[in-house]
C-alpha cells in the first residue's frame, strides 16, 4: 500500500483547488503529518500558472486515479463526481471545503471542516490560527491568490467578512498590494485565445446529478463577453458533442464578465426549460444575460438544482 | 416562518445527542446567536434522565417534524434516516458530529465540523476553546456525561486521546470524580425492567441503508446479558414485527455488557448471512457472542455495511 496521503482539489482545478491543496500540505507538515502530499486532478489553468510562476513553485503532480484504500484528503470539493477516479473506494481521512455537501459518503468517521465562506483557503487560514502555526510568505501568497480567484477580488456575492479579513491579513504577511497583484492575476486567467472550443467548455466544468438527470455547468471568466461570443457557433457544437457523449439533460456555459460582474449563459439540452423557469428569462438564440450574476455556486447551481 | 433555529441530535436520543444539543445551545448563545434552541427527537432514556435530574435541568422540548425552510443545526448525526421528519426540506445551517457521513445532502454551503472522536461533546469542548468562550459547571457536566456515555467511561474502542483529555479537564471544571459519577450514571442507564420488548429494541436503534437494502442495528447496554436473554422470545417477536413493518433485510439487536466489554447479538431477517460472513461466526439460535465488541459505530456497523 502507498504510504502517502494525497491531498487534492476538484477536477478541472481552479486556483483555489491547487493553492489550497499545496497549503494543506504545508500546514499538515508543520503539524508533523509528513506523508501528506499535494496532487492535482487536471491541467493547471493560466491564472494558477501565473501564481506558480510568480512564486517560482512547481505545480503538484498529476493524479489520474486512486487505488482501493488509498488515504486521501479532499479540499475545495466533496462530490464524488468532481473528484478523482476511484474515490468511492479510497479512505477519506478529511475534507476542507466551502461547498454544499452532496454525492458524498464515507464508511468511517473522518475530519470534515466546511464553512460557508467564499474560498477554501479562508478556512485554511483559520486552521493555521487554530493550530497555532505561523503563516509564512509562500503560503500567505497561495491563500491570498485562492481568495482573489474565488471571490473575484472580493466582488463575488459569495464573499464573506471572513474572506475580506483573511485577504487583508494575508496581504500584510505577504507584503503585497492585493489589488494590483489580483488584477494582473485575474487578467492572466482570462486569456482564452489558446483554447479550442472543446477545451473552453471544459476549463471549469462541474457535473451534477439530480435524481436520474445529469447536468453540467461550465464557467469561463473574461474581460470581454463579446470576444467569447465570436466563437458561439463552435462552442455550441462542442457542447452538443459533450451532451451526447455523456447523456446530459442540460449543459450551461456561463461566460462571466469579471470586471462588470455579469454573466451571459448559453444553455443547451432537452431541459433548457429549467433555465427559463429558474431565471425567469426566455432563452434567445440559446442565450440569456444574467445581470449581477457571477457565482456558479451561489447564483446558478442552486437555481438549476431546485428546478431540475 | 419560525424564527428559531433548532439544534437536535438523532432519533432515539442517547445522552450525547441530548447533552450536545443543550451544550450547542449554550455555546451559540454565548456567541450571540440567541435564536438557537435545543430540541429532542424522542424520549429521554434513563441514563440521560439521571444526568438531567443530577443537574436539575429540564429536557429539551420534543420536535416531531420540521416545516420546509426551517433553520436547523444537527449534532451527533447526519444521516437523514436518523434525523427529524422533514429534514430533506429544512435549511441545514450546520452539523457537529463524530460519525461517518452518508445519506446526507444540502442545497447550500454550510458549517460542518466532524472529527473522528468518541463523542460529539469532545468536539464541542474544543469549539468553546476555539471561540474563546468560558466553560461553566453546567455545560462541563453535560459534556462530561456525554463523553462517559459514548465511550463507556473511556473503555470503548472509539475512545481517543482527545476524549480522555476532555474528560479530565471537564471533571476538573465540574469538580467531580468522573469515575464515581460515571458508574452511577451508566448503571442508571442499564435498568431495562420497565421496558416492553418493543421498547427495548427501539431504545437505541439506528437505521441504515445500502443500495436498496435496509437494516437496523439496535443496542442496549447492560450489566447482565443473561437478564436480557431471559426475554429472548419476546424480543425476537418484536424484531420480526419491526422487520415486516419496515421491510428490513436485517435487524441486529446488540446486548452489550459494559462492565466486561462484550456483546451478544441477536440477528434476524433474510440477510443474516451478512453477519455470519462479517464476524466469521455461525449464528446459533439466531445468536452470536462477540468478544471485545462494544461499539456499534466502530465494531458492528462498518462490518455489516461492508458485507451487505
Amino acid at each position: 500500500m502507498n504510504e502517502k496521503t494525497y491531498v487534492f482539489g476538484h477536477k478541472n482545478p481552479d486556483t483555489d483547488s491547487i493553492c489550497s491543496s499545496m497549503v494543506e500540505e504545508i500546514l499538515d507538515h508543520k503539524n508533523g503529518w509528513n506523508q501528506v502530499e499535494a496532487r492535482r486532478l487536471g491541467n493547471i489553468n493560466k491564472e494558477t500558472q501565473y501564481v506558480l510562476d510568480y512564486l517560482g513553485l512547481e505545480a503538484p503532480k498529476l493524479l489520474e486515479k486512486v487505488e482501493e484504500g488509498q488515504e486521501v484528503l479532499l479540499v475545495d470539493h466533496n462530490e464524488f463526481s468532481q473528484s478523482v477516479e476511484g474515490i468511492e473506494n479510497a479512505k477519506i481521512l478529511g475534507v476542507t471545503d466551502h461547498h454544499r455537501i452532496a454525492d458524498f459518503k464515507t464508511e468511517a468517521p473522518l475530519y470534515y471542516t466546511a464553512k460557508p465562506y467564499g474560498c477554501t483557503s479562508t478556512i485554511l487560514f483559520e486552521e493555521f490560527k487554530i493550530c497555532g502555526q505561523p503563516v509564512e510568505k509562500t503560503e500567505a501568497m497561495l491563500m491570498l491568490s485562492a481568495i482573489i480567484s474565488d471571490t473575484l477580488l472580493l466582488k463575488s456575492p459569495t464573499t464573506t467578512e471572513y474572506d475580506k479579513k483573511a485577504l487583508a491579513e494575508l496581504a500584510k504577511i505577504a507584503e503585497i498590494d492585493a489589488n494590483i497583484y489580483g488584477i494582473e492575476m485575474l487578467k492572466a486567467g482570462t486569456d482564452l485565445d489558446d483554447f479550442s472550443e472543446e477545451e473552453l467548455i471544459n476549463l471549469d466544468a462541474k457535473k451534477s446529478e439530480k435524481g436520474n438527470k445529469k447536468f453540467v455547468i461550465a464557467q469561463v471568466n473574461t474581460v470581454s463577453i463579446e470576444d467569447v461570443l465570436n466563437r458561439k457557433e463552435g462552442i455550441e457544437k462542442a457542447i452538443w458533442k459533450e451532451i451526447e457523449n455523456n447523456n446530459l439533460q442540460l449543459f450551461i456555459f456561463a461566460i462571466t464578465d469579471i470586471l462588470n460582474s455579469n454573466t451571459q449563459i448559453i444553455a443547451l439540452g432537452e431541459d433548457t426549460a429549467v433555465v427559463e423557469k429558474g431565471f425567469e428569462k426566455k432563452l434567445e438564440d440559446n442565450m440569456a444575460f444574467l445581470e449581477g450574476v457571477v457565482s456558479r455556486k451561489k447564483q446558478i447551481l442552486p437555481i438549476v438544482d431546485k428546478n431540475m
